[in-house]
C-alpha cells in the first residue's frame, strides 16, 4: 500500500554514479520508481533528473526529512540542487485575465474536469466582464481595476489578494497590463504568460498586427516564465498555424486563440507536475 | 484545340465590373478560364487576380498583342499593372549551392521528375564539392569561388555566367556567400533565398545556434525574395517543426533540412507557376 | 451605398463562358464581387462556383426573384444548380452534446463573441449535466432524455423541438447517441457531426481505444456530415496530432478535445458561410 | 578513457528494484550512463528500458561475456528480456526500392553525410532505372527482376544476395512488390517499410486514389515493420499534411514524398539507434 507519490529533481555538474546511487538511496528507502526522466547539457557539463515515484513505506513528509538529512552527505556533487514535490500537495494557481475570455474560460474548464494537477483558488482581472462567465466555475472572481497613474496602487493590491489566496503560481491567460519589475520581485514566484506569436518574432505590443505588416506565413503563441524584460523570459511551450495573405488582422485574432488555449494549457499543465526545469534562460520540460 | 496556355495577373485599385470586363474580353478572344484567382486588401484598396486560361482561337503570342493593342483602353483603371506569361515559355533557372548537398539535389530531383514548370539550366557554387553528386543530373554545374577580398570578381564572373544562360530566376539553395546591393541590382531579376529560421526571428549568422541559445520550441524555415537588407525580403512560404531542450545545434541542422527541402520547393514551385504577386514588402500566394 | 450583401453558388458541367455571363449579369444588376472562388473536377467535368457579392443597387429578395427568372434563360447549362443565399438572413443552429462540454462551451463561446455566422437558438442534451455551464451564455437548453427501448419516441420529440426552433442546421458537439434513418429522413437538412479519430480510420464506438490498441503514431478528429451510414458522410475539416506509446486512453481522450474543438469550429463555420459544396460524397471546402 | 558504448535494452514484468539494481551492477562495471529511457505499460505490467552507456573500465565484448554471466542470476525477474548492443558494430542495412527515387535518394544521402547509424552495404531494385542516380553514393546496386509467375525464384535470388551482404535490415524504400510470407520466415530478420497513407486507413494498393475518392483532407503515410499481413505490421512513425478538394491524385503522389521521405528516415533513424521496441503489435519509440 503506497503512502504516497512524489516527485524529485535533481540537477548537479554531470558525474559517473549518480542514477545508481539515487536510485538505490530510493529503493533502500522504499520507493518504487514511476517514471524517471533526464537529460545531460553536454556544453555546460550539467545533469538533470526528474523522478516521480511511490513511497511505499514512509509518508511523503517523513521521506522529506530523511532527504534532508541524508542527501548532503550521500551526494556531495558540485552544483548539487535538489527539490523534493509532495504529489498531494496541489499547487494554488491564480489566473489573470483582461476582456478575451478563450484562455480563461478553457483553463477554468481543465481545471473542473480534473485535469490540472493544481487547484485554481482565484480568478482577477482588471475588468469585471469575464465574471459571469466565470460564474459557473465557482471560483472567486475579483476585480482589481488599473488606473492609469495608479498602477502602483492595484499592483500592491494585487500582491496582498495572492498573497492571502497562498497562491503558488500565477497564470496570466491574456492579461493585457505589464506587471512591474517591483512587483516581480515582491512576488517572487512563477509567473507563466502566453503571447501571441512566436517569440522572440514580434514581442510587446499588436503582435498579430506585426505578423501581418511583416508578412509571415505562420501565426504563433509562445507560453513563457514572465521575468523583467518584456516577453523575453525561458519559453515553455510553442506552438504554430498556417496563415495567408487573406488573412486580416481581426482574423488571426481568432485563429490565434486556438493556438492560445492549447498553448498556455500545455505549458501550466507541465509546470503543475514538476517538468519544467531551468537552466540558463532556457527550459527543460520533461514530457 | 487550344493554341496554348497563358497566366495573366492583374493589379489595379478596386472597382466595379473588373471580372465582367476581363472575364468578357477573354471570353471574346476565345479564351477558357482554367482557375481564377483573387485578392482585395481591403486596407488599400488594391485588387489582385490571377487567371490561368487556354486559348482555342489564338496562338498565345498573337493573344500578347491582341492584349497590348486593347488593354489600356478597355481597362483604363488606377494603377492597372498586368502580365501575360506564355506557358509554353519555361522560366530558365539557375540553382546556387555552397557545400550542403539537401536542397540542390532535391531541386534538381524535381526538376528531373517534371515536378518544376521551368527548365534547370545550371548550378553554381563557389566549392566543387557538389559536383558529383549532381553529375547524374546532367545540369551544367560552374564553380565560382569567393575569394576574401575579391568578391566584386566572383560577383562580376557571376552576373556574365548568369547572363550568358539567359536565366530568369536564381535560386539560392543553401548558398552561404551575401550578395552584395551592387550584384542585385545589376541581376535585377528574382532571387529565392532558403533561411533556416522561422523569419523574421534570428536573421543573419547561424540562426539554429541563436534558435538553441534562445531555448525555442520549434525551429522553422523561411523562403523569401533576396533584397539588398538582409534576410528580410518578401516572404514566400514557411513552416515549423518541434524541437526540444534535448536538441543540440548538429540536430537542429539535420532536422531543419527536410524544412527546408519543402519550403524552398514550395516557394520555386509557386514561383514558376506565376503564382507569387508582390505587395508592400509583402507576397500574394494564390496556391 | 449596398442594400444588402449575398452568397451565390453555381454548379454545372463545365463551359467556355460561364465566368464571363454569369459576372456580366451580376454587373448589369449593380452587384460587386467581393469573394470569387471556383473549382473544376477535371474527372467528371464538373464545374462549382462560390461568389460572394454585394448588391448595390436592388435588395438582396428583389435580386433572388430577377434571378428566379433569369438564370433559366442565360444559362441553359447542363446539370444547372445554384442558390442564392441571403447573407443578412443567418443559420438558425441548434447544438447537441452528451455529457463532454469541451465542444458546447467552445461554439457557444464563438457565437457569443460574433464569430459565427448564424445564430444559436438552442442547445439539447440527453442528459442536464451540462446545463449550468451553458447557463451564462443565455441559450435555451433543452433535456431530452433517451431511453433504452424508447429511442423513437425521444427522436419524435426532437424532431418536434427542432421543428418549433426552426432550426436550418443541427451541429452533434459529442452527443452520443445515434441518430436513427428514420430521423434523419425525416428531419432532412444538415447535420455536422465531430468524431474523434480521422475517419475513415477508427468509425464507430471508442476511437481512441482503437487508435491506442493499434499503436498509430497520431490521434485525429474529423467533422463531417452524417449519413445514414454511421461515421461514413462526407468529410468537411480534419487534423491531426502525434501521439506515442507513453499516451493511454485517457491521456488520448484529454489531447483529442483540442482537436475536436478546433476542427468542429472551422466545419460549422466554414458551412454557416456557405463555403462547402457537395460533389459525390466528398466535400468541396472553399476556404 | 572510454573503451566504448553500447546500448542495453530490458523487459520485464515490473517490479520495485529494477531501475537501482541495475544501473548499480552498471556502476559496478564501470559504465557512464549518457541517456536512460523507461516505460511502464500500466495495462499488462511490462517494463521497458533503453540505456545508453559507456564502458570505460571494459571493451564492450567483454562486457558482454559479463552480462550473460550474471544477469540472469543477478535479475531472476519475470519475463526479463534483455540485448546489448555494442555501438561500434553498426548495422548493415540494403535499401529496395522499384522506379520512384524520392526515398532512396534521400536515404542514401543521409547515409552519405553521417545521418544514419548503420552502414548501407547494398541497394536491390526490380527494375534498373534509378541506377544511375544511385551511382555518386558509390553502393553496389543490384537489380532482381520480379518476373509475373517467377516470384518465387526471385525472392531465392533476393534472399540469397541478402545473406552474401550479410544484411542486418532491410529498407523497402517504395519498392512495389509484395513479400510473401515464405521469404519473411525464410529471411526472419526486420524489414521496414513505408505506405503513403495513414495507416489502418487505405491499405494495400493505391491509398493515395483512395484517399482522393473517400474525400479526407489529410493525406499520411505511414512506415511499419512488414509482417505477414500486408501493411498491418507495428507501426514505427507517422505523419500527415493538409490536402484539398483541388488535389488530384497525381498532386498527392508529388505532395506525399515529403511525407514518406521524412516519415521513413526517422523511423529507420530510430530503429538503428534501437530506440524502437515491440510490445504487443505496437511499437515503444524512445526518441
Amino acid at each position: 500500500m503506497a503512502q504516497g507519490k512524489a516527485t524529485l529533481l535533481i540537477s548537479c555538474i554531470d558525474r559517473p554514479g549518480i542514477i545508481a546511487c539515487v536510485s538505490n538511496h530510493l529503493f533502500t528507502l522504499g520507493c518504487n520508481i514511476i517514471t524517471s526522466d533526464q537529460y545531460s547539457d553536454d556544453e555546460d557539463g550539467h545533469f538533470f533528473w526528474r523522478i516521480h515515484f511511490e513511497s511505499l513505506r514512509l509518508p511523503v513528509g517523513e521521506l522529506a526529512k530523511e532527504f534532508d538529512a541524508s542527501i548532503p552527505s550521500l551526494m556531495p556533487w558540485e552544483r548539487l540542487r535538489w527539490h523534493l514535490f509532495d504529489a498531494s500537495r496541489r499547487d494554488r494557481i491564480v489566473i489573470m485575465a483582461s476582456r478575451l475570455p478563450h484562455c480563461l474560460m478553457d483553463l477554468l474548464s481543465r481545471h473542473r474536469f480534473g485535469e490540472l494537477d493544481g487547484e485554481v483558488v482565484g480568478v482577477v482581472s482588471n475588468h469585471p466582464d469575464l465574471e459571469p462567465l466565470a460564474r459557473p466555475f465557482e471560483v472567486p472572481f475579483k476585480v482589481i481595476p488599473v488606473l492609469k497613474d495608479r498602477k502602483p496602487e492595484s499592483e500592491t493590491a494585487l500582491l496582498k489578494h495572492l498573497n492571502e489566496l497562498r497562491a503558488d503560481t500565477v497564470v496570466l491567460a491574456r492579461y493585457m497590463q505589464v506587471l512591474s519589475g517591483d512587483f516581480l520581485r515582491a512576488w517572487n514566484k512563477p509567473i507563466i504568460n502566453i503571447h501571441h506569436s512566436f517569440l522572440p518574432a514580434f514581442a510587446g505590443q499588436r503582435p498579430h498586427k506585426q505578423a501581418h505588416d511583416k508578412g509571415v506565413k505562420l501565426i504563433g503563441a509562445t507560453a513563457h516564465y514572465v521575468t523583467e524584460e518584456l516577453d523575453a523570459g525561458p519559453i515553455i511551450a510553442q506552438a504554430t498555424t498556417p496563415m495567408t495573405h487573406r488573412d486580416t488582422v481581426a482574423d488571426l485574432a481568432r485563429m490565434g486563440k486556438d493556438l492560445e488555449v492549447t498553448v498556455l494549457a500545455n505549458a501550466v499543465r507541465a509546470h503543475l507536475r514538476k517538468e519544467v526545469l531551468l537552466h540558463h534562460n532556457r527550459t527543460i520540460v520533461f514530457s
